[in-house]
């Protein structure tokens, strides 16, 4: 175990997702103890929690333990739990952990918490449209995904048969364009042959927006290359389309034509983010603002006003309009490490925090994706090549990504879906919640179900 | 999709184990229509369970699509559902799946159900401890498991932090010691130098059995072999010890000396099993009589008394004092098949049901193994090299299974775990069970918390 003498600058990172685990590996050589502390004793590479939802991989291939990859930096202290608290006069964070509650005082404090979904006001919503933020989503979408076409297979009656047989996808960002994608290859490539009595390439997977286009932040030509391959897959998109109910069996939406009815057993909610409560709490400890979507308002190097040791970076942080994407929370945490570095070093503050965007791309099946760099625009093959070695890279900087990589290719070059199985727990863990009252409240606060 | 005439010879099939699911394969040319039940959709590899709870491999590595493994064969429908009645008269089996109840009838029954695990009487150790018989399991043992080690991180008190770092295995047959050698290999071996408050090799891993050997069906000498390696790996073995109680913080044992309790967080159980609750009711509905353990006793063919028409195989029957494995499960399902067959074709029945025991072997660390085949007895690295042999050749005969070699050799040859996560409801399922009651009871006849 490393020395630590009493009188080291500590930094106290909050949240092991990209702005976080970023933020203290760029920590690794400063004169500063770093104590990191995460909901989940993994990271979470969220951009493939969709694959994980469809059989393609393991949870664990997606989500490496972060005392894993932290094990050569020495001066970082890992700790599970979640923070609910903040002093920011005493300069201390609460956190609470299974049986125990603890506290940890700061020199600097970096909050990187992420979005939780958001239901926009209806979660009620969240029981029969699961989200698509932790492992715990993409796992319960897994049960639910496989147990339809079982429980359709199932059925008697043809129209219960349909409605397990229809997929709805609310959200047509890059989320639901993948989810989307993936159940209609599932549907189309993987799975026919194995049922008896449905044939499951007649199951329709609905992609719903309020948006007159998908991937809308991705600019006219890609959206619409992406609406023709979903179009090519089977992916019925229903553009202008609001979401006004969504109950076990089926949801509604309103379009200019009025009001519909979809029967569908199997929703999925990619369509809003929210920070999480932890902004909330911050705001209120701090006085900071926060803009409508929750999200902290910092200033231009990432500090909260008045509270030049109290950083915000990535999905927590409202800065420029910068969208809430993996590279922003990865530059932003490196770029606070440097102001801390430079404070610590007596050196000027650098200047303000410049987003580089290395471009935005989206998967929407596979040999299939769109991509966006610079003033290029790439789709199909070549897109999804793209995708491929940007993915490839990422995970190559974990140890042991190997399988990830085999499991690809059983999954694009053959028919099949390595990681099908849900155990009972996932596949009704909701029923009981909403029967039961949720018995992981307190373990959940990065949760939309969470009440504050 | 086949054709199906309705006159063919109708075969069910209960239960996806290795004797329902090798019964259904060899009937795959036969001239019948084969319905197989399963109350997961899944095949379990059950003797890898093991290293799913200790982060060697993934679920779906262990756990391949019963659809997926039967796809190129025409006669057989898949079907989900847990078997609740037996009507031996009209020759049908009453069926429940989520949301869904049907009945299916049969002209053969093959009843492959497997076996639970049993408490002897004191199911409230469930809570504390649980089994090793499904996935569920299997992925709530990895989350305490790993989770005790990030809890006793946390622990200000050293007696906690003990506590947290104390493993109890009940039970040291092939599961049980290979359960204790792998935590004793992730305390010594994958987990040191990641934690900060703790030295993961300070861990216990105390192995408890009411018998005087460890593995007493493999005989005296690999007994031995076995205990002299459990202890050069630090594993604290307990024998002629019962366990008289098991509570959230720990377990009471009694020997000869007196009783005693042991501090500990973390308790596991893999000492006993006993027939489902199917083998009850399937005794009620044909007058079958039961042994101790309430496995069916059959005719020496497999079939219950006065009633030719129904066989039980594998873990369910009572024949010979034959164990529990799955050589003979596999065996008597090719057997019972090969009469069906016979039976259909106008032969004479076959002779009856005779094991041949192939041998018996458990791993006790990487490299280490015990195997015993006919006469030959053989311990470790040659036992390993067997038991990899054997599982590879297994594994082989599924599709896809390339990735668990990899995480073999990821687990053996270097020092990570690739399956490490969890999530907040395997963590704490069964803590909330426990507080608001069994949303899961309805499914889950396969186990010991079902009251019949």
């Amino acid at each position: 175990m490393p020395q630590r003498s009493d009188d080291r600058h500590r930094v106290v990172v909050v949240g092991a997702g990209f702005g976080g685990l970023f933020a203290t590996k760029s920590l690794r050589k400063a004169p500063v103890d770093v104590t990191l502390i995460n909901s989940t004793a993994y990271h979470l590479f969220q951009p493939l929690l969709y694959q994980v939802a469809t059989g393609i991989l393991s949870e664990g291939e997606i989500a490496p333990p972060i005392r894993e990859i932290l094990r050569r930096q020495g001066n970082v202290d890992v700790r599970l739990g979640t923070v609910t608290g903040i002093d920011a006069t005493a300069r201390t964070v609460t956190v609470e952990a299974p049986g125990i509650d603890y506290t940890v005082g700061y020199d600097t404090l970096i909050v990187a918490a992420g979005a939780s979904q958001s239901y926009f006001g209806n979660d009620g919503y969240a029981d029969h449209a699961p989200g698509m933020k932790s492992i715990d989503d993409a796992l319960e979408l897994r049960a639910r995904i496989f147990g339809a076409f079982e429980l359709a297979d199932l059925q008697p009656d043809p129209a219960d048969a349909e409605r397990w047989l229809t997929f709805v996808v609310v959200g047509a960002g890059p989320t639901g364009v993948e989810m989307a994608g993936q159940i209609a290859e599932l549907a189309h490539r993987n799975l026919p042959g194995q049922y008896r009595h449905i044939d499951p390439r007649r199951a329709r997977v609905i992609l719903v927006d309020a948006l007159d286009a998908v991937l809308n932040t991705f600019g006219d030509h890609l959206s619409t290359r992406a609406l023709r391959r979903l179009h090519l897959l089977g992916v019925e998109v229903e553009l202008e389309t609001r979401v006004v109910g969504v109950d076990a069996t089926g949801i509604e939406v309103e379009t200019k034509r009025g009001r519909r009815r979809i029967e569908s057993m199997t929703k999925m909610w990619a369509a809003g983010v929210a920070a999480p409560p932890l902004a909330t709490r911050l705001a209120e400890a701090t006085g900071a603002a926060t803009d409508r979507a929750g999200r902290l308002r910092v200033n231009p190097d990432c500090s909260l006003p008045g509270h030049p040791e109290i950083y915000a970076v990535g999905d927590m942080m409202s800065l420029d309009a910068l969208p809430g994407v993996a590279q922003v929370a990865i530059q932003s945490g490196r770029y606070v490490a440097g102001q801390i570095k430079r404070r610590l070093d007596g050196r000027e503050p650098g200047p303000p925090f410049k987003y580089f965007d290395k471009g935005s791309m989206a998967t929407i099946s596979r040999f299939s994706a769109v991509a966006s760099v610079g003033r290029v625009r790439v789709s199909g093959f070549l897109g999804w090549l793209m995708w491929l070695a940007v993915h490839l890279l990422y995970l190559v900087g974990f140890k042991n990504r190997v399988t990830a990589v085999l499991h690809w290719a059983v999954s694009f070059l053959g028919r099949g879906r390595s990681e099908r199985v849900s155990t009972f727990q996932q596949a009704y863990a909701r029923t009981a919640v909403r029967e039961y009252g949720n018995p992981f409240d307190r373990y959940t606060t990065n949760r939309s179900s969470d009440p504050s």
